[in-house]
């Protein structure tokens, strides 16, 4: 079955260029994807070295990634690639929407034009990140919501463990809530909360409370937490391993010889250390519990990041986790 | 002035060895310390090698670091080390507590023993942060309460200001709120409520709100946050750190002789990021708005840990910065 791709062509910090060339790798590989990119015709048709499988939809708008009120953004500005590309989505002229540019904007988009699932409140904002095995866990929410309350935690774990069952292909996902300390009385009264209600859901496989210290040594598969909580521990590990790469760097550079020679023999090394890190390869962030797939390429995404995006939403589009969860909430009724 | 320490000498995964032991390094280095040795008196005096300005005062009763209920723990073994030396804190006969042994069950000794500065309603734990320029940061409240108000964080800006100004030598320490972003309408209404109290508080430097991913890049001197979030972020940042430097290891390991030779050549080079990253050299995390300095050292500390804790005491006694702190509420009355 053909899988049709809404491409917001010019966000992200590098598009539409980089936007585009991940489009290419991912056309040469899935012969079943159509790619609908939305943009400005004059920048993206010269980069577009194969047509085939490819329209423009021409726009000059787009939402700037500085916009700090995206819900207005999507309002006043109903021409750009952003908005036309969810449109195609909601009008189910294309399966999914992909986006480097504006977080914000694209939430916006997700929930105000592609819609929520109906049973869920609240969609969650999800990236797998890195582990120290390569397996790698599912974390949400990452800061779609700034508050949440313990029912959209639960519906967090059933989201989660959808996603790493069908696009990663675990078959019993270990749930893990985020808290303070293991014991099950652990935590402010939203956590309690939480605690309970996913000890008595047993359509998931709660394993109880896990730390933020042991993430990256792969306690759980998914991790459950509010979007305030969710966005500064990826924020804090983020930022701790760019801080340590910036400071091995600044160590080698500032060494002398023995330390730039000794870094040259241990560059495989090193690489294999950014590369388990590298957690793009993964794929983007999903807004998930809506009606359609929506991910979110970073910023600063360059082609191989939005091809790993592109992968990413193939599986999510061939496993149909998004049909499956619909159906599981509608049996639930 | 003579300085008394109230030392829980049973607290700790070394202990006794390791807590005598930075007791001894310290006393060397400060002759205005006495030591007040609380534990087994049959295992402390067989290390002490040097008995001039310690004192042992005797139990055999101790707080194991696994009971997880630390109030009963607290009022159950009211001959324990722990409560036997926040006692002496309380009735005069020292002038701070420092403990290696369970965080939860030091945290109500300095709370239901030492007691609060009466103004202060939620005492935060704080711990001096690395960052890559050296200087580090100081982050309250790591987890000694597991929700706060507005009030409490700002509360927690004064007292962060103090020990930054008094500890530190920071004349005027910048002071951000950790927030998922840093336009002032980010957050949840808790971030939203304390940046306006923050924002009025004139006795402090505020500067806004801070992201995660930029606190080892030294973005404040200072930052504020509620008990759950700080001690989520504290967890990712020392995870993270340990998981990378695992990583860099076991790619040395299974790297071969290239790589071997290169760690070699580079040793100095790493030695050094571990240095930076070795936050334990800035001291233990202080139960911050007591009467008196509470220290918790970390219980896998060594001598050396230890020793830390104690130099950072000493310059909290003698900068007076509690007593700074009592004042400075007072005439706010």
């Amino acid at each position: 079955m053909k899988k049709k791709l809404a491409i917001d062509a010019m966000g992200g910090d590098f598009a539409p260029k980089s936007v585009v060339e991940g489009c290419l790798s991912a056309q040469a590989k899935y012969t079943d994807i159509e790619f609908i990119l939305f943009g400005d015709e004059a920048q993206i048709k010269p980069l577009l070295t194969d047509t085939s499988r490819m329209t423009i939809v021409h726009t000059t708008e787009k939402i700037d990634s500085g916009e700090s009120d995206p819900v207005k953004a999507i309002r006043s500005k109903r021409n750009s690639s952003l908005v036309l590309a969810a449109n195609a989505v909601k009008n189910g002229e294309a399966d999914a929407l992909i986006s480097a540019g504006n977080t914000g904007a694209l939430l916006a988009s997700g929930i105000f034009i592609v819609g929520r699932i109906k049973q869920i409140d609240r969609p969650g904002l999800m990236s797998t990140l890195p582990t120290m095995d390569g397996k790698g866990f599912d974390m949400l929410d990452l800061g779609a919501n700034a508050e949440n309350t313990a029912r959209h935690l639960q519906h967090f774990a059933v989201l989660g463990s959808f996603y790493a069952q069908n696009v990663r292909g675990i078959a019993k996902p270990r749930v893990g809530l985020l808290n303070n300390g293991s014991e099950a009385s652990k935590g402010a009264p939203l956590q309690k909360e939480a605690y309970e209600l996913l000890a008595a859901d047993d359509t998931i496989h709660f394993i109880g409370n896990v730390e933020a210290r042991d993430l990256m040594a792969g306690v759980a598969d998914v991790v459950v937490t509010d979007g305030f909580t969710g966005n500064a521990v990826l924020k804090s590990i983020e930022g701790t391993a760019s801080s340590l790469m910036t400071l091995l760097k600044a160590s080698i550079t500032n060494g002398g010889m023995r330390s730039k020679l000794g870094a040259l023999f241990m560059k495989k090394s090193l690489y294999q250390l950014k590369d388990t890190l590298d957690y793009e390869k993964a794929g983007g962030a999903v807004l998930f519990g809506l009606k359609a797939p929506v991910i979110k390429s970073h910023g600063s995404s360059k082609a191989d990041a939005i091809f790993a995006t592109i992968k990413q939403t193939h599986k999510m589009l061939e496993t149909d986790v998004v049909g499956k969860l619909v159906q599981h909430y509608q049996e639930d009724k």
